[in-house]
């Protein structure tokens, strides 16, 4: 990595410059050597489990800045062979259900048995409605005060895969920094779940009794996704009207064909707030990991949601490539036209417009 | 279109060829003119309603030999400004359910009221399974010798998008041969049926009594995209039974939001083999059409239904023209073995392949 500053000069301009003065040559030099070395210097505090280091990767990997996603992309791949030690849990359900709630329960029951507890989160919404979600940490008041847990807002963009991204590669540096119990937060809205959904080993669906959504689970495939079902809110007046649905869902889930798990998902009730019913979920979460590392579902499906990320990746890439593509925008306007007129079919319009983005390169 | 022989030798060859003798040239402008007089022929045949020229103009679209593909773009191009005067019905059901007996009754109700009646199908498991539907057109005796209907057993293909593709184009040529009614058919399996419910102005859903099988409705979503459902086999024994599903298929219906055609799903029963309920059905139809095509939602729906057509087409030939590459394939493993030995991540892996894909060109 030693560049001579010849070496150094070449590759900052593509071209010799001789209207730089050294004295130019020189400082860029000094930033990209400090550059290095904070990177390496981040990559250390993060294996060393700085949450302060942490912190700042994850706004790295965060930025739109395309320096700050080279340095990330930098770190993200020193961190890599030190992560993947950790389970990853999923949780979702409607506004309302208790979900920070149930967060800080979980998380304070799993750091009081010695676990490091890293809370993201999904919502692509958040941009729009300024972080609904974990936007406010107050609303975690005890987990964020406990020096075993991190968390952190979800990031901000306007396409889910965006987001999606940067949360996933918050993980790897999550991991790498010794948090082994990642939970990912998302609200029951859109796809995120799906998005979730690929990024986790564990899925937790939190329901209220006799909210009456459960033709929208049903119908999004959510149930379907759903690991266990923790009723929520089990507490009071409510336990009896908890119990039945407890029943009522466990109905409907072997309505379902069997996982590719061969895990049979579970139905729970749980109070977050009086924090009832926490531990019983960690032990089911337990069963599930010691039945898929054994039958070596864990493994693989790990495995296919890094496939799936690379092959979601390309794709949206070269839709972005194409749609982006301003000579197209407006052919793809002109053809709408033609097609609206009678004028032409679908499929002509398409291989025209493909046609075109072949001669432009 | 008076080409002189030699522009036409120039288009034939794109260079000067002073080896080919006369002789063979001025056979190949025959040729050239045969297909051109044959293209034209066919397609005023069509638009004077000639069912073998209609045959005959489907076969080249199905047919994988370019040169038959550029003829059936220029025959579809030509019928385009005839096409639309329709209404496009599309009807699903799962196996059993008594399609094939109904799409007969149906259609001979439409013909016996002076409709043109054209019945396609999409069945992408056709191509394996040797077509269980529409392959025998004995299974509609009587509708395959009425003049005023023309049944066409479903395109084969390898994927859906072919098919589909296929099956929307013929729809224009039936259209320009004067076929008003066109029935769509589709089995209940994977994504056939949103595919048919994109080309469709109407989308029927046949069902029987208690079968059991809603749940699969719900989560597939076909319910949803159900203009009607009619409960077919309503005869004998079963009469009451029927009555009972119409009634929990409306409650079932009403569980979900108004449609963006304002249109409320309507449940009925009916007996395809003693052909009762049928009009019915017919008088939905109208009903619905009545209210779309005032409301204006029936234009634009088959505005929307276009453009999905040309951006599904172009998403599908990226992917197919980026996955398909011989040094694409061979890469993409390569980054797959890195992807799971930790030493880089799908982001950065699909970028590589991004950029490589970039260079080829």
């Amino acid at each position: 990595m030693a560049n001579s500053k010849k070496s150094a000069l070449k590759e900052n301009n593509g071209v010799s410059a001789p209207e730089i003065t050294s004295n130019d040559a020189i400082l860029k030099i000094k930033a990209n050597r400090k550059l290095q070395k904070s990177t390496t210097d981040l990559v250390n505090a993060i294996l060393n489990g700085n949450i302060t280091a942490l912190s700042q990767a994850i706004t790295l990997v965060e930025s739109k800045n395309p320096k700050h996603a080279l340095q990330a992309n930098t770190i993200i791949k020193a961190c890599l062979p030190h992560a993947n030690q950790s389970v990853r849990i999923g949780i979702t359900g409607v506004p309302g259900v208790g979900k920070s709630t149930f967060i800080e329960a979980f998380g304070k029951y799993l750091t009081s048995i010695g676990k490091k507890v890293a809370v993201l989160a999904i919502d692509p919404s958040s941009s729009l409605t300024k972080g609904s979600i974990l936007g406010d940490k107050t609303r975690m008041e005890d987990l964020v005060k406990d020096n075993n847990a991190f968390i952190r807002p979800s990031a901000t963009g306007t396409s889910l895969g965006g987001v999606a991204r940067k949360t996933r590669e918050s993980i790897i540096l999550c991991e790498a920094a010794g948090f082994n119990s990642i939970i990912i937060e998302t609200v029951g809205v859109g796809q995120s779940e799906t998005a979730v959904h690929s990024m986790v080993d564990f899925f937790l669906l939190l329901k209220l009794a006799g909210a009456g959504d459960e033709l929208q689970g049903i119908k999004r495939g959510i149930i379907e996704m759903a690991d266990a079902i923790a009723i929520n809110k089990a507490d009071g007046d409510n336990t009896e009207r908890a119990s039945l649905a407890k029943i009522e869902f466990n109905r409907a889930l072997h309505l379902y064909p069997v996982k590719a798990s061969s895990w049979q998902p579970k139905v729970l009730t749980c109070s977050a707030i009086k924090s009832e019913g926490i531990e019983a979920i960690y032990h089911i979460i337990l069963d599930y990991l010691k039945l898929t590392v054994n039958n070596n579902y864990f493994q693989s499906r790990r495995s296919e949601q890094q496939k799936f990320w690379l092959i979601q990746t390309i794709e949206d890439q070269l839709k972005n490539n194409f749609f982006g593509n301003s000579k197209i925008k407006d052919e793809l306007q002109k053809q709408l036209k033609l097609i609206e007129d009678n004028k032409t079919t679908p499929f002509v319009a398409a291989e025209y417009l493909l046609k075109l983005n072949k001669i432009k390169h």
